[in-house]
């Protein structure tokens, strides 16, 4: 490290190309490696990083170094450095917010993207990655019977953004644009978009970055009558009040598995009532949209047709490494007209043919990465009925950590599960009048024992408030869970309750 | 591939988890080895993609498969379907656009990002993911020499965004908040954004996002006699001009590095213009500021003092594969204030101590890569002199070239060169009138050039247009690229010159 460069002066390192093909070839097979023994290992590092904040400061030198370093050198310093200070996402103990789960083909399809490393923003600057994400967002969108209109097969189309921030935010400027466009620019502070106080707080980020007056953002109060999914009733109402007000309704962004407890927003009565209103819908479906490949789950889309735009994250469920945010729109231009730059250096004939896409103008940054191959790779090298399959045993899991904690009467499942997400608390019911005196209530009991959990390093949960209701999360999803980590966490969760709930 | 699927069905393909470590290991040497063959081949391709646009949807299936295929197909099909789709970004013949130049390191620290798949949002989700962004921005701030104020040890701060396009959004985003709160919402109409006609179109984009009226966007119009760089009094004048119409300034983005002719733009007089009217500057040098960290070109970055923010590419000219683009701002709470979301599901001690960095509120996302180790990587296997000397090899070869074809009479450098960008063009003075009169001006001839190198594959090349003249711009940079290339490079320009020039 630093300190050390005295001691390797530059002569003992190799002059050769940093893209040395034989050097190359000699890293990376030393880097295959420790991954796969990173994987092997993954079930002996605490879940979640026990480090303090701070810690790496400490151990690293204050500058960079003046002098090659060998990879066999900071490889050690990952192991002995980074490692610890790792929250092991990959891990089949990982049961915290959503997963984003990794595979082999994923991989793969990362170091190819990288490998070849060409910035793809538009046609010209690598035919094959804009003609193969054009293709492979066919594929999927055929695989979660979207219909034809979002398809480009229909006039619509499919683009890989990063996360579903990005997607909210291009489909929101479109919307905005278009509608400013008709009533005049002076009109920006009148728009107002609509959510549930359970939509996602990245539409409120980029309802925010798009200029939309905070005060005409509604998180309209999602009650657990409806099971904490958006009424219908209450959109309408809420528009119609912002009508009376001179306002105007702009954009809705409904959601298929909400972050908290993976609740499902009625689509079709929701698209039924923004129809009546120009309303741009946007369906964010970040987590359970994967699911929907499966036909028992393809019902949670109905009403899509409704909608103006779609979106589900591939790297949370899918396989797919982060970041791979798909969205779909029924109406490219409108993207386009809104995000497309001409500067003359981009200037080529293939662009000025109208033949192509050319990806730069669906997306806020100019460059792009290679994203499809991955895309590519994860489907064809599982293949669709594998995939379905692994979707399902995740359920199949979370449904077996339920029925665990069910049979435990001092535990509560505190919304109905749909996908992989189990919401649970222990219940009220469970605390004696002892225990009661020493802790402020129920909420703070729930909070000890995430705490208490996560602390131990066996497994990684997290948690949510819904309704003033403190609960724990315990999403199923990570690539390498089997069935006995479920029997093991379920284990863990009542040997931490009988602690806490034991005065 | 899919019309192959009943040839092999499921029964034939292991049942293995998707991150098996066994068949990690397995694929990930076969890649390994597919990838250094692909650099050792790289010169046998041409260097622009020779396809016809809507060539992948006529090899590949309409659906994605059904059921597994081994990765050894699916190699065979990228080798087959997808390179000669690929512009080649790594080949040493590639000086098209800015370069995005790779490294062993680069890749590497990809892998490793890829394969511990964290999400680090924010910083308990993965300490060591926050904390090694940290060490590294304040390591690659100390190499540019940036004031402390932009450092984490001097109040500021950095993080590595996608692209300067994000860059440019998130500081745009903070300084129009930061305005709107003192001012009120209701003048958003009012705020008046600054560049010059050179500025990257990234900045009209993240305007347009911003929600700055189309009409407050000024590219001031940079001319010969600056050698297209902005001037402090066009600016001046400019900004007085909007006060008088009751507008507002707001930011301005100057450039160390335009993308058309690396022009550098006057930061310390321009500041010095900003700071009577309290403008957020935000300097841009996406493509030079590597350069920057050699000691003999810092003083392009003169005057980053004045400004708000700073940002680089170091996917660019740093050997960092994209995505990786560095940002530092002196405020970190400015653009906190502007984009930090707080929902109850993120919620968790550390971020409550106020001890850690968390990275979510400094972007536009809320997932993020752990970008960071690549960039760590890079420092370290190759060291800071190593680097420099990389750098300054490639600005040595532009130079080089420049001589090559400044020693032939039919060509002019039409822009002085600073970094390694050669701006050049068949001169008006090359053109016979016999010629003449069969091209309509210099700019076809010039145009039709570039084409025809381009249509040969021996080597890449992009164009611009300044002040209504067509320029050839022959960016050196890639990795791969030695003196033998250069040379080469000089005598394609001739060969096709005698072609085109002869009648």
């Amino acid at each position: 490290m630093g300190s050390l460069n005295f001691d390797h002066p530059p002569e003992f390192f190799p002059n050769e190309s940093p893209l040395d093909p034989n050097e190359f070839r000699r890293q990376g097979h030393i880097i295959v490696d420790f991954i796969a023994d990173y994987y092997e290992n993954i079930e002996k590092y605490p879940v979640l990083s026990q480090v303090e904040p701070g810690y790496l400061g400490k151990r690293l030198p204050k500058n960079a170094p003046d002098y090659p370093e060998p990879i066999e050198t900071i490889l050690q310093d990952v192991q002995d450095h980074i490692v610890p200070g790792l929250t092991h996402w990959q891990s089949p103990n990982f049961f915290a917010y959503f997963p984003a789960n990794g595979s082999i083909a994923g991989f793969i399809g990362e170091m190819l993207a990288t490998g070849f490393n060409v910035v793809g923003f538009n046609w010209v600057a690598s035919p094959a990655a804009s003609e193969l994400e054009s293709i492979v967002m066919d594929w999927l969108g055929q695989l979660l019977c979207l219909p034809n209109s979002f398809l480009f097969s229909g006039g619509g189309g499919g683009v890989i953004q990063g996360t579903t921030c990005d997607a909210i935010l291009c489909t929101l400027v479109a919307a905005r644009d278009q509608m400013l466009r008709r009533i005049g620019r002076e009109n920006i502070g009148k728009l107002v978009v609509y959510c549930s106080d359970q939509t996602h707080s990245a539409f409120q980020k980029a309802s925010q970055i798009a200029g939309i007056h905070p005060r005409n953002f509604r998180a309209i109060k999602a009650s657990i009558s409806t099971s904490f999914a958006l009424s219908p009733e209450s959109l309408r109402s809420t528009i119609c009040s912002d009508l009376q007000d001179g306002l105007i309704p702009l954009y809705l962004c409904a959601t298929v598995g909400t972050t908290s407890t993976a609740v499902v927003d009625p689509l079709e009565p929701l698209c039924n009532v923004t129809k009546d209103y120009g309303i741009w819908v946007h369906i964010d479906a970040a987590y359970a949209g994967s699911a929907c490949i499966c036909p028992e789950f393809r019902h949670f889309l109905d009403g899509v047709e409704g909608a103006s735009s779609f979106s589900f994250n591939a790297h949370k469920w899918l396989f797919t490494m982060l970041d791979c945010c798909c969205l779909w729109v029924k109406d490219p231009n409108a993207l386009i007209k809104s995000l497309s730059t001409n500067p003359e250096f981009l200037r080529n004939n293939a662009t000025d043919s109208k033949q192509v896409v050319d990806y730069k103008d669906w997306q806020i940054a100019l460059s792009r990465r290679f994203r499809a191959m991955k895309l590519w790779l994860v489907l064809r090298s599982y293949g669709v009925e594998k995939l379905r399959n692994l979707l399902r045993s995740h359920v199949q899991m979370a449904e077996r950590f339920e029925e665990l904690l069910a049979t435990d009467k001092r535990f509560e499942i505190v919304v109905p599960r749909i996908f992989s997400l189990v919401c649970f608390r222990v219940s009220p019911s469970a605390i004696s009048t002892e225990l009661l005196k020493h802790e402020n209530n129920i909420n703070e009991i729930n909070k000890k024992l995430l705490e208490s959990i996560n602390a131990s390093g066996s497994m990684h949960i997290t948690h949510t408030v819904v309704d003033g209701m403190f609960m724990l999360r315990f999403a199923v999803g990570a690539t390498l869970t089997e069935e006995k980590h479920i029997i093991m966490a379920s284990k863990v969760v009542k040997e931490h309750a009988d602690a806490i709930l034991t005065f």
